[in-house]
């Protein structure tokens, strides 16, 4: 790949006007980190304003082999929003439009760069409701959600993102805009190249509008809070519950060295003293069902042993419990100034084996390491806390991140549930993947992209 | 391609055995038809036992570029299944083991040929679910469903055969065995190999095994059905249930037409007179909440207009409002010899649209369209009643077909949602997609197959 010729600087001007080019080192500098802050400054980035310019951007990369860098809300934790060697970041923000909500049809068509917390309140409004929640929400981009197939809290009931993506207009390395799927939430017309781009990260194609489903507003929401004294015990609660019948929105899953940097940064006990393990879990649905479906929950927690419940069906009582999952971020950062965000998942009866992996690495490394997520999808984030200055405790991290990895490819998991690869755990994918594999996801790669200008550097190993 | 070489016979018959192989001209007959009813003899029907045997009969066949059509139970209604030149027919037939059903992660790993009907009642024994229902589930299986992505009824809450394979093992054209995915819910590591496989009708890789995911089998089920004086008012009970929050398992509606099919054949009203469309709507869940909504589907479907409504919770009452389903498919059948059924898909709310086509090609043609499906997917089968024999009769069918497919695209749908392209809608593949999304299509379909050996003449047409 080529290093950034005048000319296409020049060019690229024609194309968006010179008001939508950022050159000055401190806008190539922010757009050349994200979340992970990790990355390399962009040579230049450029803010298209219609399709039809990120074709012809393309179109012009390709020819000059200049990589491309498809940027949403840079909200993402492993880099996969900024350059690795430089090139030219495509940034979707002027794309901030939702087109059309279709309450008959249950679904909405938004350009990319529609904020997710953005659309789910313009479709509440009329009734509707767009499940996907990553903790990002309030800044993340459906374009974003749908280049790494953001999950969430409610994707144990309604499914990851990839659930809910219908048709896709899109933009090809080489310029072709291409449009995957349809309106209809069923269609098997050749392959399903609207699953295929989503969760690719950026490196098969520039996504340019979405049209997403929607589902009815649930009628009621409520809330429970149960701490354990064992993650063994809280993961016998979910079994339980499940097996009872009930299926919450919400599985969440607090872990004790979570709870105490609460504690502390909070300065109050959000559960009992000695508790391993709180469940946050929301059942939603028509209020006679949500009351059954509460009271089956609470009566698997007691059954569990359930060292205290407690029930929030009304919404400021709800805030409160979800006040916590948000101080908990402010909490689990305030512990050290570098947050190794991982988002390992296992099949979610081999949750204990991932805790106890998980304390033997806290005591072989000297390391605070609080995990909390998606107990119900098995999909754990697990945050190695650092000082980044310190040199020996960044090693000892790397190597309890590689034996993390390690340990839940072997519990037959995933290194990654929710964040993708980028190019942070790129150096890992051989860990889950074969070398067949490997290649033959390259050559898909080729299939969309021939002479990768798209993100290179990322996913795969180089 | 090649024709059979004498070389490639004796080669299969080293890696199968000859008790694994068929030539006589009885069975490249039977497995060279589909539920379609048309195809082309095999030249030959091979029998693999193993993952291994299935690599080297396509090492082998690579080599000698001879096409593989892989083959399931046989059920698809677009010769999916079928060669349409010669070739090797590979059936997965001796692929019948469950292998594991894990009831603490709520998954079953199983063998590409067992009976979906089969995996539905080992699961539910343990307390598990498995929703996908294609009508074919006595006969269809696993890996023919992924290859389709069969849906079926209860896909309206629950979602296609897509969302329920967490993990595939697939032999490539050229030999590698593949695993993709793993047992953990939420996988983002590298491109979604799972989701492409699904659906690609066996072109893009040979599937052996898949892991499936579970969900607790429902506590209660009910049944109701309601009948309307036009299809419009059906639609709009639809829509005021969901508004009010239900979300039944299944929608199901039943036209005129064939209401008057399965009268004629079974000697008794389903109906009252006049009736437009029959919905069946099945509620699942716990008993509570299965009550609640039961009661205000009841509602909206009277303040729709319904002219009638019956209501079924005990499980021999269900299965009286069921055994309708299954008659209307005899009933339907004994209009005429030949059933040209399609599956198109339209946004939910343009149902009323696509039944007005329908209703002008009858008049139009002159011919039989019986229609039912899953309204709530906005996913119809219309069958197109013929008698082959009557080259008029076919030929206005024909131009039927088209006239509906120009249609549904014009409704935004899809031409299928179930029964995917397979060679006979090949021809029609460029109503929906655009020539650069069918050459993408073949790039993807060239990075999987490079000699074009698996399923040659299926999706694309020649």
């Amino acid at each position: 790949l080529a290093k950034l010729q005048p000319g296409v600087r020049s060019s690229l001007e024609r194309i968006v006007g010179a008001e939508h080019l950022r050159v000055d080192p401190d806008a190539l500098a922010s757009y050349g980190v994200d979340a992970l802050g990790q990355g390399h400054p962009a040579d230049l980035v450029v803010l298209p304003g219609s399709t039809e310019e990120v074709a012809a951007i393309l179109r012009l990369c390709n020819d000059a082999r200049v990589p491309v860098v498809p940027r949403g809300a840079g909200t993402g934790y492993t880099g996969g929003a900024v350059p690795v060697r430089g090139g030219v970041v495509l940034s979707l923000e002027r794309f901030t439009h939702i087109l059309e909500i279709d309450i008959a049809n249950l679904l909405a068509v938004v350009e990319a760069h529609v904020i997710t917390g953005d659309l789910q309140a313009a479709v509440e409004r009329v009734g509707l409701f767009y499940p996907p929640d990553p903790a990002s929400l309030s800044q993340s981009t459906i374009g974003g959600n749908i280049a790494e197939c953001a999950g969430g809290p409610r994707a144990f009931k309604y499914g990851v993102t990839r659930r809910y993506v219908l048709a896709l207009e899109a933009v090809l390395a080489t310029g072709e805009i291409i449009h995957t799927g349809s309106k209809a939430v069923k269609n098997v017309v050749g392959y399903d190249l609207t699953q295929l781009i989503i969760g690719s990260e950026g490196t098969l194609a520039v996504v340019t509008k979405a049209v997403v489903r929607l589902v009815p507003r649930p009628a009621q929401q409520a809330t429970l809070g149960a701490s354990f004294d064992s993650i063994e015990a809280a993961v016998s609660a979910i079994a339980a519950l499940l097996a009872a019948g009930a299926l919450p929105a919400t599985l969440e899953l607090i872990d004790a060295d979570t709870l105490a940097a609460v504690a502390d940064y909070a300065g109050r006990a959000l559960a009992p003293p000695g508790t391993a393990a709180l469940l946050i879990i929301e059942a939603d649905g028509l209020p006679a069902g949500v009351a059954e479906e509460l009271s089956r929950v609470e009566s698997a927690c007691r059954g569990a042993g359930a060292t205290r419940i407690e029930t929030a069906v009304e919404a400021a009582e709800r805030a409160e419990l979800w006040r916590v999952r948000r101080e908990m971020s402010l909490a689990v950062r305030a512990l050290a100034p570098l947050k190794i965000n991982h988002d390992v998942v296992v099949p979610k009866g081999r949750i204990p084996a991932l805790f106890a992996l998980i304390e033997r690495l806290r005591r072989e490394h000297g390391l605070r390491i609080p995990c909390f997520g998606h107990a119900g999808d098995g999909n754990i984030h697990v945050n190695i806390m650092v000082d980044p200055a310190n040199a020996s405790a960044i090693a000892a991290a790397r190597r309890a991140e590689r034996t993390l990895f390690e340990g839940v490819v072997a519990l037959e998991g995933s290194i990654t549930g929710e964040h993708g690869i980028g190019f942070s755990k790129a150096p890992y994918l051989s860990l889950e993947l074969s070398s067949a594999e490997i290649a033959l996801m390259k050559r898909v790669k080729q299939a969309f992209d021939p002479n990768g200008i798209l993100n290179p550097g990322k996913i795969f190993p180089d």
